[in-house]
């Protein structure tokens, strides 16, 4: 009897020295971050040094170059490149829209090709048929549809709390609209953009053709302008006119950026963590993906800067080809594969935006999910409550079939503000808060260093 | 035996029904604000077409003009003016400063008035000497400050996560930094704004002077000139020279702005709500307290257009002077002390910026921490998580000692971004966000709900 209770003081004490060990290790890196960061100037550079950085321009090539400058100044462990092929899709010079209406009034429309979309090869004008959703679009008949501009005007839910969502319940008049449109003869596609605000700002994003479906081009218009097109619809027949030189080139070499502190007790067991590097071609990709970019790259420097010794290999990759491809991602997966030696056992991303981090969900095994919601007491004074179930990331998604059960981890931020920027020429560097940016990159170099101390691959 | 377990699965099933019709109740709230509010046009009006509004200026009787007509307008039980006495002080019409180094090299500063200063009476210059705080000033010897210029450069400190709690930590040097200097003799006091980014803005706020001290002049100067000021200080002696013709008037008239839904069990049971419709006199009180004043007013719209009819009377705010004297919050709180009739069960305010709700703090009794506490669930899908003690607000705490173990309960957006705009010139509509506002409101109009549903008086 005297034993177990001695066993349980003894255990009991270990762990509140861990847990207090662990408290004092996390207000150091949230103090460096706050206080000594250099985050803020990091997204300054990547934004308005470089700015927009769509996979294959030569902004994406200077995003590279910058980031492998940049952790190389760190001194860490390795720093190196990993070579991948990347769609190169460019917007072109001639991008405008109007919609013209029966007694002639004409009026300009704020519009963005969608990425990958062809061109319409001068400018194509025709009548308007309007639908609320890709499944509407799908009942119509092909008499009622071809020739003409089909418009989805489908608006995201405000009500939903959760805007990523939102934005999932939308997200297919996006990426199948063109084809939906194209298989009943219309001419072009335009969709109401995928923001939360009434705004000026068009939002572009991946869209996919199909083989067999002749290609048409398409276009997303701000959701101010297609709430003045479905006005104007209700009144009598309206035409759209636009014209897009936007054409896909061939691949291009492109890289994955990789810095790594090596592992002092199990270097072949990788944590792999990052945001993505390239961006859409509007905008400075400042929340999408600076902020990710940024919160992994500072989360790495505190890390070293702290001293830190990671017991497993901490390797932070800089994503290509987040956005039209995911090209970095699976080539990632693909060559950590080939790495015989290598045990992979957490991916970690940031892809959600620079907004005051809410905490993270995890996408794994039930023990995964419970070894995070153990971290949970250690945040609360940072204001962090979320440590549950959830989706990891884009970028880290291709080594879920890769390596079998390994957990993907995904920060989450308020997301409120998210869908206001998204893919949107206000997605700025001014549109990111120093403190909420900083508070993100503490979060993550604390759970990388809670993970490392409490994952040992088993 | 039967007996018990029957009553246990009927409360049990009670309680589950009472708990699903809340949840209903509050989606409906929750989507009445995101989808049909009115909380971002009215903040609009308060901003756009009013504006700043600090007490007894001509902006604030507008305010309470406005704000009268709009709650008529929604139909409540009851609409009516409470008459206070409040302070008025003017920042009049010259207002810049200088620091002139011994070579002669003049910089102008960004520069603000504390509220209530005296103004310099023309251009008054002085040698500068620097406290990193006010103890360290307090412990300053006469002869080394007399007829100079004390500056105050305490900077927040950006590692506390708790914003508000970094405020407090700096907040004597612009309280009571103007008594001290006089004290030992000094002309004229700046300080390092109270603000957290390092930026151009210049933070203003209430300052006290002492009946038996000498009224000196003083003003805050933006925390990228503080930094610019303290640089050149530690390279020599530098002077500072200010004009500001600021001055105070005699009191005037004006009013809390009150509504009401009579309550249908205990109309004499009181629920009291808002935030201030006062400001400073730079930017436009967006966050500071416009945010709160629509929080509270758009609460008791969407209950009202609900249908809901209230237990106890509801009863709305809009205080009057909260910045420069708190005569509103006394002024409702001695008025309610003298309807005999009345039982104050519960207060609440918002005054802490329009951003992400995070939950409710409690100042009271446990009893009632706990009833906060088990709301907790009811707000976990809308990203709620702070249901503990706390503070309440400035507003509400006069009835604190007027109605014994009376609640307090104040909203808790998240502070991350407030103090980039309190009180300074960027505190402007544009960087209040519309869902995050609409949050609010649907926060405090849920908990309302909640409180009168539970809250009987006892």
């Amino acid at each position: 009897m005297k034993h177990i209770l001695f066993s349980l003081i003894l255990f009991s004490a270990l762990s509140i020295s861990a847990q207090n060990e662990d408290s004092i290790f996390i207000r150091k890196v949230y103090n460096m971050a706050l206080s000594n960061g250099e985050s803020y100037e990091n997204l300054r550079e990547l934004c308005k040094d470089i700015g927009a950085r769509v996979s294959g321009s030569a902004e994406a090539e200077m995003a590279v170059i910058w980031a492998k400058n940049k952790l190389e100044s760190y001194g860490f462990d390795k720093v190196y490149l990993q070579e991948i092929k990347v769609p190169h899709w460019e917007r072109g010079t001639k991008e405008a829209g109007w919609i013209i209406e029966q007694d002639g009034t004409i009026s300009s429309v704020h519009l963005l090709a969608l990425g990958g979309s062809i061109g319409t090869n001068g400018r194509i004008q025709s009548e308007v048929i309007s639908f609320s959703s890709l499944e509407e679009l799908k009942k119509a008949k092909k008499s009622d549809v071809e020739g003409k501009i089909v418009f989805i005007n489908q608006r995201m839910n405000e009500k939903q709390i959760q805007t990523f969502k939102a934005y999932g319940g939308c997200y297919s008049i996006r990426g199948y609209g063109a084809v939906e449109a194209s298989k009943l003869g219309a001419k072009a596609v335009i969709i109401r953009s995928l923001g939360l605000p009434i705004d000026k700002h068009p939002h572009t994003g991946s869209m996919d053709y199909e083989e067999d479906v002749t290609k048409i081009p398409a276009a997303a218009i701000s959701t101010q302008d297609a709430d003045i097109l479905a006005e104007k619809i209700k009144t009598g027949s309206v035409e759209f006119s636009f014209e897009m030189d936007c054409r896909e080139y061939p691949d291009v070499i492109s890289y994955n950026v990789i810095a790594e502190i090596t592992g002092t007790e199990n270097p072949n067991n990788i944590i792999t963590f990052g945001g993505h590097l390239d961006s859409w071609d509007t905008g400075e990709g400042a929340h999408d993906d600076g902020a990710g970019v940024i919160h992994t790259m500072e989360a790495l420097r505190i890390l070293k800067e702290m001293n830190y010794q990671p017991k497993n290999t901490l390797r932070l990759v800089l994503f290509m080809n987040e956005e039209n491809g995911n090209r970095g991602g699976k080539g990632y997966a693909e060559w950590a594969k080939s790495q015989k030696n290598e045990k992979h056992i957490l991916a970690l991303e940031s892809d959600r935006g620079g907004f005051a981090p809410r905490g993270f969900n995890l996408d794994g095994e039930e023990k995964y999910i419970q070894l995070l919601a153990s971290f949970a007491p250690l945040f609360k004074e940072y204001d962090l409550h979320i440590f549950e179930k959830g989706y990891g990331g884009v970028d880290i998604s291709p080594l879920k079939n890769t390596f079998e059960g390994i957990p993907l981890v995904g920060l989450v931020p308020d997301s409120q503000r998210y869908f206001d920027f998204h893919h949107a020429p206000s997605d700025v560097f001014e549109n990111v808060n120093k403190r909420e940016l900083e508070l993100g990159c503490a979060a993550i170099a604390s759970i990388l260093y809670l993970f490392d101390m409490n994952l040992m691959g088993g």
